[in-house]
């Protein structure tokens, strides 16, 4: 056996080592990320109803929230530098990298945006889709991540995990355009359809949380669905959407309107603390399992050369492997072969490992699927944005009509639209 | 500006550079590869007629050829050693380092099985079928390469490369098939249609390569099907398809299919050169495109920390970022805003970034579709000679089979058959 033969078996096994690691560290990254995006939406909540009041409300609340935010915003900062920048081995996808880099702009003038609130230099609106765009920045990282991943079941965990956040976000915009629209006193038809359009986008993402997660994950969502605070904002929904636009809201709606959607949006950061306690385990044991086989690998190539070279089973022989079409031996599975030279054995550390890496590649397939989706709708937005110049929300709407017209579904409505735009214009 | 943001939009540039330097090792990688597989190729074709000879024709060839094999090998294996074990960016693809490790086994035994020809203590179809799989092993180590690439237009070369190489395959082993099959003086019914399957493999891969490959590409191949070896190919096919399986073959034809097929397999050798060429050309511009970007990205990150800071556009509020659903504000193109503070110029330079990623992403998609196709197909037939215990031929033809009757693409059969083997058990 030549020696580089073996190298590159062990290479192969590290390679798949380092990018275990810097899943790892993309895990951690999306745990530090989901605590400042919840941060950053009672921030905007707070926000919105401070600058709605003339700076009457939620003065208090503001400062301190102000400083959740900077704790977890220090949080992350400190685990970016740590884990991307100054690493042995730095992170190598520039997509990743660039998000965080458009990310982390947005935060770097998130001061001057705090200060143009205090001093009442800028609308609610104006306010809530800055926080907005921010926290998109951020879910954009997540999603990222999520693609990067490559292990299969912390793949499903990431994919869940970006989906409940995704449904959360969507919650905190319905709870941003109902807490704007009721300061108005009334509840116009846009206003009806808007916060309609959001509870089928929450709908939507839940339903892809719910696939990829686990039953005790599944069951915690149940529940949610099943509170008090859920129930009763459900019923404030439907009063909403029944009351003609000319009637006039009481202002205590409003609040009860706020604290409902609050307290729906900390139970699902109380289950997302599920989600990533179950990533971190899982990445950790990921990762154990792999450096065992490194060592495994390792122990069964000494034994290897120790022992005289023999023949064996080698791949120009192996019946299982392709090579001639219409060669007439039918493949066996490779237990059958009973040869024990020591030729066999590194094969089938070999084979093991190229079994090992197709079995993770078939598994990948799948678990991505829902993250080659959600790309294809966030570009078909985006490209109606720029060709069309439509609004997020008419572009949504676009897609989400057209899929109901054509019976199919909205990622498959999304890649056409891609596909027409680029072609076309 | 945080100084941190500066250096994540740097370290995407680094991340794509460094993929793009990997990628050009890949290439160069594919280049030797091609090489040692058109050597191992006319090594079997001469291998076959000197073991059916009882080592009477070819014996000097066969020395000859071993010298030409051996050298594309010792070349390869430097590459190898160089780029992937002692480079100081270590390969981080555990799949590609995979493939090469196992390739690599089945050359550590390569001396073993020309010892074995040598000796006539092997037949021509044992022989063919062990340098057939050691060329499929390369294969794959291509493909792997191939849906490795981070530029979509190098990965369109790569799989048109692939492609060719499968191609040349399939007719070497129509070629070897041929050549057996003459030496028993009568073409049966199974081996006219294994011919015919041949064929039509050919076709399949060269109307891949055609799609992938430059105009001048399209032209050469064009010209090597209209070239005299070509068409008395054609014309030998036609006739052994049109003989009764009673007919007696003088051995004259034996030699003409043989010096037929590999011309046209030489002229599909020099039709690669022209790929490998392209793609050594295009990896060096693509490499130095991007480095020069880098450098750009340097000098402008200079400038604008030497200005004082400025508010300008921040990703908070640019209304062509996608962020609150129903935002009235129609987004804009970036050139539009006017703006010309410092933060804009370091916004710009992001979202330049952002564009070009996604950018690069949509075009990568679109060539790696054909990527996609060949490992659904190729892990469909494993699984199939695997559960069904059929042979590669076998498997293939029940592919190709159930996409006439289900009038569908053979990748969409692959799919559906990888499905339910897996979920059947």
């Amino acid at each position: 056996m030549n020696p580089s033969t073996a190298q590159f078996l062990l290479a192969a096994k590290q390679a798949e080592i380092k990018a275990l690691l810097q899943l790892s560290a993309n895990c951690q990254l999306v745990t530090s990320i989901s605590e400042l995006v919840h941060q950053l939406q009672r921030e905007r909540g707070i926000s919105n109803i401070f600058l709605a009041s003339g700076c009457e409300l939620f003065a208090r609340q503001r400062q301190q929230q102000l400083q959740h935010s900077t704790s977890a915003e220090l949080q992350l900062r400190t685990a970016l530098e740590q884990q991307y920048l100054h690493a042995p081995q730095p992170c190598n996808s520039s997509r990743l990298l660039s998000g965080i880099a458009l990310a982390l702009q947005g935060m770097d003038h998130l001061a001057e945006l705090r200060e143009q609130i205090h001093q009442q230099k800028i609308t609610p609106l104006q306010a809530t889709e800055a926080y907005s765009r921010l926290i998109a920045a951020w879910l954009a990282v997540v999603l990222e991540s999520a693609d990067l991943a490559c292990d299969a079941s912390i793949t499903r965990v990431l994919v869940a995990l970006f989906n409940l956040l995704q449904t959360k976000e969507y919650a905190g915009q319905e709870r941003a355009w109902g807490a704007m629209g009721f300061a108005s006193g009334k509840v116009s038809t846009e206003l009806a359809e808007r916060l309609l359009l959001l509870q089928q986008a929450q709908q939507h993402s839940a339903a892809v949380f719910l696939e990829f997660a686990s039953s005790a994950q599944q069951q915690q969502w149940q529940q949610l669905e099943q509170s008090a605070a859920a129930k009763q904002l459900q019923q404030l929904r439907t009063m909403l959407q029944q009351l003609p636009g000319t009637a006039t809201l009481v202002p205590a709606v409003s609040d009860l309107w706020y604290q409902f959607a609050t307290d729906r949006m900390d139970a699902m950061h109380q289950l997302m603390a599920l989600l990533t306690a179950d990533l971190q385990q899982l990445t950790a044991a990921t990762v154990t399992a792999a450096q065992q086989q490194l060592q495994q690998h390792r122990h069964k190539l000494t034994e290897l050369t120790a022992l005289p070279a023999g023949s064996g089973l080698t791949l120009l022989i192996d019946p299982s492997m392709p090579g001639l079409y219409g060669a007439s031996v039918v493949p066996q599975t490779t237990n059958e072969h009973g040869i024990t030279a020591p030729g066999r054995s590194f094969y089938q550390l070999l084979s093991e490992q190229a079994q090992h890496i197709r079995q993770i590649q078939a598994e990948l397939c799948d678990a991505r699927r829902a993250i080659t989706e959600q790309k294809r709708i966030d570009r078909a937005k985006l490209l109606l944005m720029q060709y069309k110049k439509l609004s997020e929300e008419q572009a949504y709407r676009q897609l989400q009509q057209s899929a109901m017209q054509q019976q199919c579904r909205i990622a498959d409505v999304a890649e056409a639209v891609v596909k027409a735009l680029l072609q076309g214009g």
